[in-house]
């Protein structure tokens, strides 16, 4: 949600231009600063971000993309299993990328290709296994589990069309990046074994549709060492979010994940469907994280009008939640998980806005919720991990540390 | 002193409720900002969070409450020594606590009961000594020197009245844990023999008193590795502090601590002879630490208008510090060692105020001294380790670093 000032908005940044009441009032009757969510100028991922928010040193436990993927998308991980993200990809027979999404293929085709790829078999001697699952159309997770894994290889993926696809390569000396890299590899070549005559790319070529004829491979990731935040506060805490990364990170800090019936993780996401989710969750469990992947979206794709129309929704959203939580117990909290600039279509370092509100707070003098209101308030200036404490601390979970 | 919004006080805290204009022109001729003692969210003790304002990093170094109380109560602590605070307390024949303090005996009796427990003889075997001392009405030290000791054994204090008097357990694996909650418990069982048939007891009983009838065990701590601030800083340090706690804090960072009669760590103590006793030390000393327990006493007791009450009278004790001290050559700081709810009557993790005025601070425009106002100043949002640096670049103690 947070962004840099834009030309096209008469530099405000989306949350400047936006009408904004709700976040408003609760920057009004809140205490608000900034966050830089990793380290000050550091451009977070989503993941990195997440775990940060919820209160781990995620510069420190951070182990890679592809686990928290996985288990946002329903895969079970188990400690010391690798997982990639992976992409079904068109490639031309000098395994060149033309389209790293296979034309946004339809789910039904990608399941019956991951299907057939599951049937790859690796070597006895490597002792490993693995689970190759698509997700939402071209997007599919690929875990490999066995004695001795590493999350130290290289992606196969080389992040833009008009590029080979990469030899998977092992980061460090060990053993086990060797031996992961030769199994991602194998794979990797036995999927394109599969793929390039299958009968479903044959039936789309005919349709004038993109072969889905390899798979890419990047992030390789494990679970993160992240006490769940029941152990830590004694708290019963639960997620709300569409995007499997996200709700990777809430399964790694062991809180539940809700699913909400039309949240589907882009600007025509049910807002009002995860607003009355939240409400109910907030019946059941002592703390519930809501993440609206929506303004992200419309950032990378460089549309800011989108982006200021899809915060105005998210207000909407807040404004429902004022009024439907008890607000005389109830701390609610807004904030984004990085800023991710219109202008370039990525992820930047700048700190972004908080606005805290609750019966207990100390309330400042900042009147709106966006990010250069909000670095004159109360808060100052927080790094993410301090979240968590800070709010804990009001729900009276922290323990004293002294005499 | 610090505090959260009380409804009692039209949602004001404490300090923004009092007439303060001693704290506000220091405020007002200052820098303000916001500290977290130990870090954001989390709840200090007294004895971790004055550690902290001293300069040291409590969350590595502190290792318990019972030295530093031993210290504060004027008896001597060596490396290695492992000490409790202790509490006479009054039980029934089934070891279940009917008054953690019992009936908060008077100095007199407790004395006369400390001199019989000091005549139990530990095992040979065991190669250790102890001392037990009572220091004010029910509350006693106990010191066990001995060669292989930790600071890794549970409370016999369970804490309230109705439970059941605790077995003291050891925290970890090791031998030395385990010698030590051996001893712990039967210096217990012995002190509750000498108890329970003791003349002073039976004369407490006659009189309608509960009797002093066992001895209560917590917070096992060893002397925290402080180096002084002589020291590190090159400056003699001085302490005027009723609450042994936090004289024992600073006795342990080598300060000098200065007794004041009348100064008692209530609500009712001698404010202007502790305001008279800093002026008179700061001939002597760079560095005078002033600490007024009676804010947190009124909070733990609930007492919101008698915290406004004693902020005053802190106040006045200020006023008297700024017509009194060569202003041209001292820096004079307000601040607080944590956050007391009046409210949940606990140390809480919001940050506290600070205010610092002097010859060569850069002030900033911060009119009053309290949380909120504090909270926009020109110092931002600190650490408690940072303070000391601080102010001792402010007296050019502090050394450069790097060419």
């Amino acid at each position: 949600m947070a962004d840099r000032p834009l030309e096209e908005l008469g530099w405000k940044t989306p949350l400047e231009a936006a009408r904004k009441p709700s976040m408003n009032q609760i920057a009004k009757t809140g205490v608000c600063g900034i966050i830089d969510p990793l380290s000050p100028g550091t451009p977070p991922g989503s993941d990195a971000a997440t775990l940060a928010l919820l209160g781990y040193d995620a510069l420190k436990i951070y182990s890679g993309r592809g686990a928290l993927e996985a288990l946002g998308s329903g895969v079970r991980v188990l400690p010391g299993d690798v997982a990639f993200r992976c992409n079904f990809a068109t490639v031309d027979r000098n395994l060149v990328v033309l389209d790293r999404r296979a034309g946004r293929i339809v789910n039904e085709d990608a399941v019956k290709l991951a299907n057939s790829l599951q049937r790859v078999r690796l070597e006895k001697s490597s002792k490993a296994k693995f689970l190759f699952k698509s997700t939402i159309q071209h997007r599919a997770v690929l875990v490999i589990r066995g004695p001795r894994l590493s999350t130290a290889v290289s992606d196969s993926d080389p992040g833009k069309a008009g590029k080979k696809v990469l030899e998977m390569k092992p980061l460090d000396n060990s053993n086990e990046a060797r031996l992961t890299a030769r199994i991602a590899n194998k794979l990797a070549r036995e999927f394109r074994n599969v793929l390039k005559s299958h009968p479903i790319n044959d039936e789309r070529m005919k349709r004038g549709l993109p072969a889905a004829n390899m798979v890419l491979f990047r992030g390789a990731g494990t679970l993160p060492n992240a006490s769940p935040l029941r152990r830590t506060y004694d708290i019963k805490a639960a997620c709300i979010a569409a995007a499997p990364l996200v709700k990777g990170v809430c399964k790694a800090a062991g809180m539940r994940a809700i699913g909400v019936k039309g949240a589907t993780g882009t600007p025509q996401t049910d807002y009002m469907a995860k607003a009355k989710a939240v409400v109910e969750a907030l019946k059941a469990y002592d703390f519930v994280l809501l993440h609206v992947k929506a303004a992200d979206v419309a950032s990378h794709d460089g549309k800011a009008k989108q982006k200021v129309e899809v915060i105005e929704k998210i207000d909407g959203l807040l404004g429902y939640l004022l009024n439907n939580v008890d607000v005389g117990s109830t701390y609610l909290v807004v904030t984004a998980d990085h800023t991710t600039s219109t202008l370039t279509g990525n992820h930047e370092g700048d700190p972004v806005p908080i606005a805290i509100t609750g019966p207990y707070v100390r309330s400042d003098y900042v009147e709106e919720f966006d990010e250069r209101s909000c670095a004159m308030g109360g808060l100052g200036r927080l790094r993410g991990l301090n979240l968590m404490p800070i709010l804990m601390n009001f729900l009276d979970k922290t323990k004293k540390f002294g005499g």
